[in-house]
């Protein structure tokens, strides 16, 4: 399936040119990105029910709800006031506007998007937000997340989000395979992705372009190629605890969703 | 099995006497402790191979070696030297002392004793000591651990040890199906259970002893049972993880100790 044997990218007298980590960083992903988790493929392939869908749902939604707040927690480190305001695009992405505000109007943001699709999963909106039914290792997860970016170096911190160059492709297939596969979702569903089709790619190639610059001494570049698989971690443990407990052998921890 | 839909044990305006409170944690361990997770029950039956039970102490280590520090941030907190003497006698158990400055001798500490195991059942130790092999659940989970105690109000800091109530019964379960069913583990290499089985009951009894005089409100006793139930999940989510990787249906993460 996938040569989890990363290669070693980086000698510790030889750093790579921009070129050259970029590559590697996408090396990882084309080896560690959870696209290639048997849990997605089964997503994207129609194989599971709506029960599991609507875990696969609820459970991503704790993480929405937490990028945030990882941002958040990036942004107070931050002292540049350039970086701080692209940062806070992303928070904007997911908040949303206030209404009431004379806001631009319109969007109210990636979570207010996601929790469209748990409701039109058949899930209750307070039910979702109050992450009581989220499995452990889904929080644990996602709390690792938000700590890394709070207690690394800063340049480990925004390699982090990386993962989003590896977005894209996923979306599509996405979107595409669940509107195809499943008749309990639709297109007003799955509103979020095609915002996310715009946004991970301004994102990422903020980010990107920032680590080529900044990660030129052989330790950093290293470090930021280990905060890649870092958060590839993060979202594979996710499909790894959804996959356990609702698919195979489907044994549900103690107070979580049963669908 | 067992039931996972837990009885409400606090009303918010008629507390808990400090036996009802007790009875409460007893409860949820009853209920929650990871005895009754079927990963464990394999372990005791002998229904693993040294494979899967290298699985199992390896990324166990990881658990382990966190304890002194999930021990040390709380003793960070204390401002009264009764406490912080009591919480410094569970880092001495499990850091033991240098053989080199005139201590006590012979006590080299629980971690150690853990390492003897792993090397037991045939594990390098740089390679346990290194942590690189372990699954990224165990960590998410194991970290969770150390935050909660870092961030939370100090009596549910406390109560998160409350698991050790239910340990001896487990451990003397653990040695001597594990003596009886595995001829690859030797009495030697369990040292690290037989000294738990007289530490967890003094641990447990001063933090129980601690909650039952300062949880006094209803909110407070609540927060001390929420406490005890994330503590059984950081717990039960090391042992889905390990049973997903290495049991059913076996997919071991990226990067992850492959048997």
């Amino acid at each position: 399936m996938t040569d989890f044997d990363l290669p070693t990218y980086v000698s510790p007298d030889a750093p790579l040119s921009p070129d050259g980590l970029e590559a590697a960083l996408r090396d990882i992903g084309a080896r560690r990105y959870h696209n290639l988790h048997p849990f997605h493929r089964m997503l994207h392939d129609g194989e599971l029910n709506r029960g599991q869908v609507q875990a696969w749902a609820l459970n991503r939604y704790c993480y929405q709800a937490h990028i945030p707040r990882k941002d958040a927690v990036l942004m107070a480190r931050l002292n540049s006031v350039e970086l701080r305001r692209e940062w806070r695009r992303r928070i904007v992405d997911h908040d949303g506007e206030d209404p009431g505000e004379g806001s631009r109007g319109g969007d109210d943001g990636g979570i207010e998007r996601w929790l469209r699709l748990t409701t039109g999963l058949g899930l209750d909106r307070d039910y979702v937000r109050d992450m009581v039914g989220i499995l452990p290792a889904t929080k644990f997860a996602v709390e690792a997340y938000v700590h890394f970016v709070a207690e690394m170096p800063l340049l480990d911190a925004i390699a982090s989000s990386l993962t989003e160059l590896f977005a894209p492709t996923i979306i599509s297939e996405r979107v595409s395979g669940m509107l195809a596969n499943y008749d309990f979702v639709d297109a007003e569903a799955l509103a979020y992705f095609n915002k996310r089709l715009t946004q991970a790619p301004r994102d990422s190639g903020f980010a990107l372009d920032h680590v080529r610059r900044h990660a030129l001494r052989p330790d950093q570049q290293q470090a930021v190629l280990d905060a890649l698989i870092f958060k590839c971690n993060v979202l594979w443990a996710q499909l790894d605890a959804l996959h356990f407990a609702y698919v195979a052998p489907g044994i549900v921890p103690p107070g979580a969703f049963r669908p």
